[in-house]
């Protein structure tokens, strides 16, 4: 059937977050006493695809949570440019689903050789790249054997909130299966979006990682047209482009983020846009009721990958063989 | 005349420059004096919009020419989140064309209280943000008119390459102008995309941020579907949305990044993906000869922005006029 890997893959998420729960809280609090003792000053983040926006959410917990200012590497600095910085005092943080990718290996082996602290987030402990990091924290999300990746996105984001956080999660399996089982909404959503070429996402603060990803997703599974952008940077020039056939996902989980992006929604509504929030009011529904606010974007991504592979299918694809796609992506 | 500003701005860019060349050097040399005496060991750029771009330059130029680890601020975890993190050691680098922007200001001003070294790369002297910053390195481009930014852009560059690099670069104005007149190649080039809905840009390394710039150029005047992706990005999952539909606009100026770009192409030429090249070979014309790579960014955007221009003149719509967008943006 088309997109039964992908929809086994959705629904295994409740379960994923509870076995990572259990055997991934030891490792991402050994990785975590590294982190302490080197006491670092700067992070430095490694990722593509994916796994970039799950770098990018380590990125808040980062600059918010541990209060040390954060960025994310260009690779090719290292591989293309030869770059070879001071490093000592950074802590470098590769986030990768295979640890497979070429080019994060060799920027973790430069970044170590230069003085980094190196800890990789890998679903494959066998990989180069957990070879490479001075330490490996393991996702536990089982094979994945769909291309667009679903669990092992969720798996990355709470593996890094056990990393850099380590505070209670335990609501978040029920709250994923609770959010989950409201996959109605987001299919019938999806016929709003039938015959759109075009979309944009926006959110800001914790939500902007999900804005990107489900984007991707979208991008992946139904070949839509589909840009993130916080919601500042979307106003300016972006803006110009959105129209009436050109709707917009908003990710509206409550919290600051949420708060900070009440603005930008006014914009739109005056400029009649046709706007999905994802969260109140009214819009998809995610159970985040109990969770704090840096682990909301572990369920806001559920409805989007529910909405990606409906729409893919009532597009007449097949979401576990998007064209041109393969599993592992080699870049050098 | 439909147009006549963003015309007039992108005609005035080798003036700019020489301009820049001239008045800018002393202040480029001040503040970066005060790198050096400072001995920053991380580099945090804050930008929004076309001047994110810049900053994304200035992110290479501070990785490969300085041998910093660089990133990119994310203003809300300072505005939304409150953030307050330890910067002592930082080089904290806001590019703004206005000065004007709510959040870059506010965001200075943390950094600042929070021991980084402040500087401001704008084009305006009596904005809220050069007050806020230690150090201000004008751009000296002119009041800009135009909504879609051209010269501030080139400007920023350069003013960027002055203060982190500050080697010589006074063959820039006539290779930009050379350059320039290469227009009726870039206006030949519209008339490919004259049906075309969407569009992805691609390049690595320095080119990569003129990727960037000619999408939003394209989004901001023409309302595109313009997505810019690394070439290692390009390759997990955006790949899938490519098609005979969808072209791709590739900047190849001879260098490091052009050549890390050349097995992407080759994936892209076995899927029968229409590219537009900037740069050789067959591409549109960029007179970089003698101009060395990191400088090569400020001529390569040149045609993409006579492109953007010239498309939305063919496609009925006023370049000076984009709907919904203002020339100051205001986000907090």
């Amino acid at each position: 059937m088309p997109g039964e890997l992908m929809a086994a893959e959705i629904a295994e998420q409740p379960g994923v977050l509870a076995r990572l729960l259990d055997l991934g809280a030891a490792p991402a609090a050994d990785a975590r006493a590294a982190i302490v003792r080197a006491a670092p000053r700067f992070v430095v983040l490694a990722a593509r695809g994916t796994s970039d926006h799950a770098a990018l959410y380590a990125k808040y917990l980062t600059e918010v949570h541990l209060q040390l200012p954060a960025g994310l590497a260009s690779p090719s600095a290292f591989t293309v440019y030869g770059a070879r910085p001071d490093m000592r005092d950074v802590l470098f943080l590769a986030v990768s689903q295979s640890g497979g990718s070429p080019d994060l290996v060799q920027s973790t082996e430069v970044a170590r050789a230069c003085g980094a602290l190196t800890i990789a987030v890998t679903n494959n402990p066998g990989s180069s790249l957990a070879a490479a990091a001075a330490h490996h924290v393991p996702v536990h999300a089982g094979p994945e054997r769909a291309v667009a990746a679903t669990k092992t996105y969720t798996a990355e984001l709470l593996a890094l909130y056990l990393l850099l956080v380590g505070e209670d999660a335990s609501a978040l399996p029920d709250a994923a299966a609770g959010t989950l089982a409201h996959a109605d909404a987001a299919h019938r959503a999806a016929s709003r979006f039938a015959l759109v070429d075009r979309l944009v996402t926006t959110a800001r603060g914790y939500s902007y990682p999900t804005a990107r990803e489900g984007a991707l997703k979208l991008m992946e599974t139904s070949y839509l047209a589909a840009q993130a952008f916080s919601g500042a940077d979307l106003l300016h020039g972006p803006l110009a482009m959105l129209g009436p056939d050109v709707p917009v996902i908003a990710v509206t989980t409550p919290g600051r983020g949420s708060a900070a992006l009440a603005p930008v929604l006014e914009r739109l509504a005056a400029a009649d846009v046709d706007v999905l929030r994802v969260g109140p009011p009214d819009g998809l529904p995610v159970e985040s009721a109990g969770v704090p606010e840096p682990l909301a974007p572990i369920l806001e991504i559920l409805p989007l990958q529910q909405l990606a592979w409906r729409l893919a299918i009532d597009r007449g694809g097949d979401p576990d063989r998007p064209r041109g796609l393969s599993k592992v992506t080699e870049t050098w």
